[in-house]
């Protein structure tokens, strides 16, 4: 995530959070007012974003907010662990409390979540990967928090990888032609990966330079098949109806990515909470 | 929710997604090939964004594209479903797809959530509402799916509402102060709400013109005594720890709002597919 | 005022008169010319936006200048006042100072009428307060005009704030119908509004949870009857036509709030310039 | 004023008054309910914007708005003159009332208040123009008001147009040093201004390639010897300090302009109101 | 190129051109003056860029503006070729030829360039593509001119593409390690590409799963040694000093791409004029 | 140059080539690896933007960057000279390199190619001059580098300079009535251009108040005739085919300034590199 970037899209949440100001904080602290305040967690879980995301909310409401003892990425932590101390103006650290909060919980969240998937292949090549079922607006800050919980990302956006799926596919009459027609067009630094949906479709690519093949939606045995027809020669992801009562099973089929929606789009949120310790200067 | 401030909103999303471009789409089609595409639900739930949301995205993208049978947001619909047809260049019907997918799945799920704790409070003349901890980025979206399922707003943000807690009663010496202090400086149009931990409190806000006492984490048997304590003379929130395991109960004390968190926290997303039926103009 | 937010729209006014740049000093100084300027009065007013607003303005053309004695909001000051004094390199103070000065100008002129409202009814319990009738750009500094006079805000904008006006009451029949419907839909954070021009008007406000009744254009003996009929038991606010000859009367009818348009649209400027002592460093 | 930058301010105007919506407004019409409404001149005025401003503000906020019958610009209209017809949707005409009448009242104020003084010095050559004295964000609008009013428009910003002032010519020494090191950089299309405020200085103006002298708070005499020195071989600026009851014996000198800060920040508001005509369609 | 994007980015450069307003063209035409105009090849070049650019400029400029005759990307268009036909409001011709001129201008320079290196190499399998070397803010534009000149784009942006160089390599110890490094955490829909100046290089790159070599500043003779050893196993691309002197050697060693920084940085503009028939509706 | 403004323009260059983020680098470097790097010259030019553009841009990119010996603007340089030291993160280095780099070699490309025309012109009083024939969205930028290179500048945009072309004229009836109705509703600080095809409408020019006459794609023996006929009475601006070749004669007319669109939208780019050397803090 380049800093720049995700200071601007903070700097939006917080604006969204605060409107013109908080009415109640404003009307009874004064700027110099200052205090510090606790992100706590409230359960067990692993931790994602309080340097990145968390510090960062708290730095953009006002430079001046000591932030300190964020607990590192994918560190699994229990409950009454300190996440993250912040110092600063008592108005400030209460404007920026919900949204820091929010963030926190909902990336750790998905870290989390992420990590109970990682560790049922553990034993296997498997990766665990996203997909673009993410929350809009916030795809950056949630596929960081599925590296921070161990997987992998696949594409950012529409721009950034190459998926060829049944209609592209019916619209040009044979896998074969949609491969040729886009591997023409688009940057040679992209690898071309095709949906499948039915082993003679895998072979279909196979013939004609596809570099990544996905199995949508296939029972773990045809996924098994697939692999073996594939052999080595490109990549495998497995995607369509994965959750942890089946990844398990799926990852040894020997497929290398297993790429899961709801890795983002239903990763409870962690419970924290931001305890308080405030003092005038 | 203001047309003109949702467009913005919609487009910025549909930027994130599509980025430059979509490689894979753009190679394909040109952008005189039409189609037509039918979101359609794939379990049971209420629907909620067919037509502000999902319909508007798919306009946003192309403004030739044409939406129909835009199911009414509150509705309970089952699996098959159609909730909503989109007609237009398949290029542009495949940019919006994933946004147009992502949202009114979570907000159908917000919906769908809230509707159940509606359900369990039915007999009781408490509402249900929401609180700020919504998805950064999302907030009017997200409480447009509470209303939509059913349940009322709480304040917007910081600004638009004036609610006194623990930290501000402590920096001022009692509640009374603090909302002294308050009231002198927000706008009269805005109620005063206070957060209350104890009976005592709850008596101390009675003495002092608040608008509404939040009950925050008090036991069913505390927040009886509380509601009979009030006794009707100002407004009650019930706000903590509040699922669907404990929401009814809550609502027999008598209490006016029952504030939940997890009615956008922890909303699981409905299952919607995209169904196509392509053709060449 | 959120200080991040002022930031972003103090900046804009910057980027609107220096343009891409001021051409006659940028031919003339270097940037390493420093100077130091003082913002003085040049006649009688109630000081508003010195630090706030005009220090900001400087800071943010170059967070190199250094601004010092910058007076209290809310200070009456004679002609020959030093308001705020300014330090840093030539160019930037230059640059900034028109804009500082139209701010410094219109808001203290704000807070100066806004201050003879004050004095006028300062034997009563009313309150005088603003409208929504803001120069567009600026209605959140021109609100921060009002409070450093001595009033206070009506609502914000159409979002936060309900007032249920003739065509509103129209369409839906009566009173009691429009309240009922809005009240249904709207945060209960919020106090429901009603514009009254008669005394049925009132009373049938009476019956049916209205929080503030506003007397749209009544004369001062209506208003006195208004007043009786409510007998304090919802705030009370007058409006329409309300100038310096006649708002001691009506606030002896007992009104709270007294909401006048003028404050912000017809506050004459006050006299401010800018005395220079120039030196190289 | 290009259309396309004038419809971005407009549109944050209607940002800054809906915010995320019109809560009365929208719990109470659905939007196809459709009604016409009628802004009136309550007073006598020269009105300017009617069909640039207002009319362009209710299309921004619904492009389904209608706007008939725009008074032209410079017109003078007495109390009860139509000045614009709008039909819509109720919701949308209701959002865009207040700013659509907040801009006219302006503008057509500072309109009525330029062709006051344009009026005074009909008889002389002299051109009425504005100043830098605008209102922060409004420089545009306001402008364009002064030029429906009569007047003509000094630089628009510090980017495109050359004003030495007395920091500059002190900070180079004379008039001509300062002079030959702006010619010298600023493009040759753009005329060089000096300001001046003794005849001394005026004769320096002359030796030294000056396009145009500013006579700064000269009294009317000496400006009278200042216009018989430069005898018209340089454009001649009078300001500082000029009013109604001034501005005649000053054009009577000779200067070709008189320019005026309070064409922009002292006019006052015009009076004018919007009539409904609902109708549910 | 995504449409909307494409919008947002035409529109910034208009604001560019046209300020505030075009103070001739609005001093004499009225808005309901209509012309036709045509934009047309001054010399020989290829095209690029007419309907997707500038026929976009002036329908951003007025949606009114009806455009014709668009000469499709990539035609080889000789001196006096009718490139476009635009008619509208003369105002809006005035405003967006500048601007739609620029650009078809410089993009079309890029695909006349870039077609003269396709043409130089059309024996040999080498596709010829761009870098990064494009001018600040018209990546997007500037890489479209390089394919309708019959080349191929190289990554966009630092996040859609991976390039190990030395530095990278310096810090990690070997190709090897930094490879091992970053295929870790990149999306595995992304070909991983290392710069070598070397052949000890080369071979390093052949045993860790590199996707792409890029032969850096090497000699020709080095070239054909690298493709000889990597032997088809994966992309190799040549980079660095190549101009139209040496491009068709450089690929008769076998390489599948060449890269050069010139297609976009040192392609010389088309000339291309607009010519008016003006007429009065 | 307004920093503030140039600020905002070198983000949005780096958001472009940064997008989210290098994934290459924050695979390798952590945050806390420091590193000096070098820009050097590659062969011999005139320097310009190493302090304004290229040390901003690292700063931009981090302000933790420190930048050394940014050679003068408008300084011949020779291969191997140092043009800028840029210390700070790897990481930020790396993100920065490739604008900085884009934005130095272009712009002082356009320095070095007009200090070519001014070395021409160098015995004549004529000066060299832009047009707006500038790279979409980097004309301030491109404008710099002409003043770099000892040219002036032509006016920005269409809003802050006055050019009556052939459109203009003809829609009028002639150069008289055009000039009359522009003169009147344009600001007085610009001087007003008139666009010449004959010398006959040179005299024309003469009668009626036209500030500068431009002579457009004249002969140099019309030129001449030209020159002698306006006899020094306004300024005489020459335009249209003007290269290296014919810049010497047409100084030699007498004309005041020579634009000339060449020297931005086709001065070649120098060739600059970035030298490293890395070190951990």
């Amino acid at each position: 995530m380049d800093t720049n970037l995700l200071k601007a899209i903070l700097a939006s949440f917080l604006r969204e959070d605060i409107g013109r100001g908080d009415l109640t904080s404003e009307s009874i602290f004064t700027p110099d007012e200052i205090g510090t305040a606790h992100l706590v967690a409230r359960e067990s879980f692993v931790a994602a974003g309080a340097a990145r995301l968390a510090a960062q909310v708290f730095a953009i409401q006002n430079s001046a907010v000591v932030t300190e003892h964020a607990v590192a990425d994918g560190t699994q932590v229990d409950s009454g662990k300190l996440l993250l101390t912040v110092t600063g103006p008592v108005i400030d650290l209460l404007k920026a409390e919900r949204v820091a909060l929010n963030l926190l919980q909902r990336i750790s969240g998905i870290a989390t979540y992420t990590a109970l998937f990682v560790e049922k292949v553990k034993n296997y090549p498997a990766r665990i990967c996203d997909t673009r079922k993410t929350t809009p607006g916030l795809r950056m800050i949630e596929k960081y928090g599925v590296v921070a919980g161990g997987g992998s990302n696949h594409r950012f956006n529409l721009a950034d990888g190459v998926l060829i799926k049944d209609n592209h596919i019916a619209a040009c009459g044979s896998i074969a032609k949609a491969v040729a027609k886009v591997r023409d067009k688009v940057p040679h630094t992209l690898r071309l990966e095709v949906e499948t949906d039915t082993l003679n479709q895998v072979r279909e690519c196979l013939d004609c330079g596809v570099d990544i093949i996905m199995l949508d939606n296939m029972s773990v045995k045809q996924m098994a098949e697939a692999v073996e027809i594939i052999a080595g020669s490109v990549i495998v992801e497995a995607s369509g109806g994965i959750g942890l009562a089946n990844v398990e099973e799926i990852a040894k089929t020997g497929v290398d990515f297993i790429s899961i929606g709801a890795l983002t789009h239903s990763a409870p949120a962690c419970d924290i909470g931001m305890d308080w310790s405030v003092s005038t200067r």
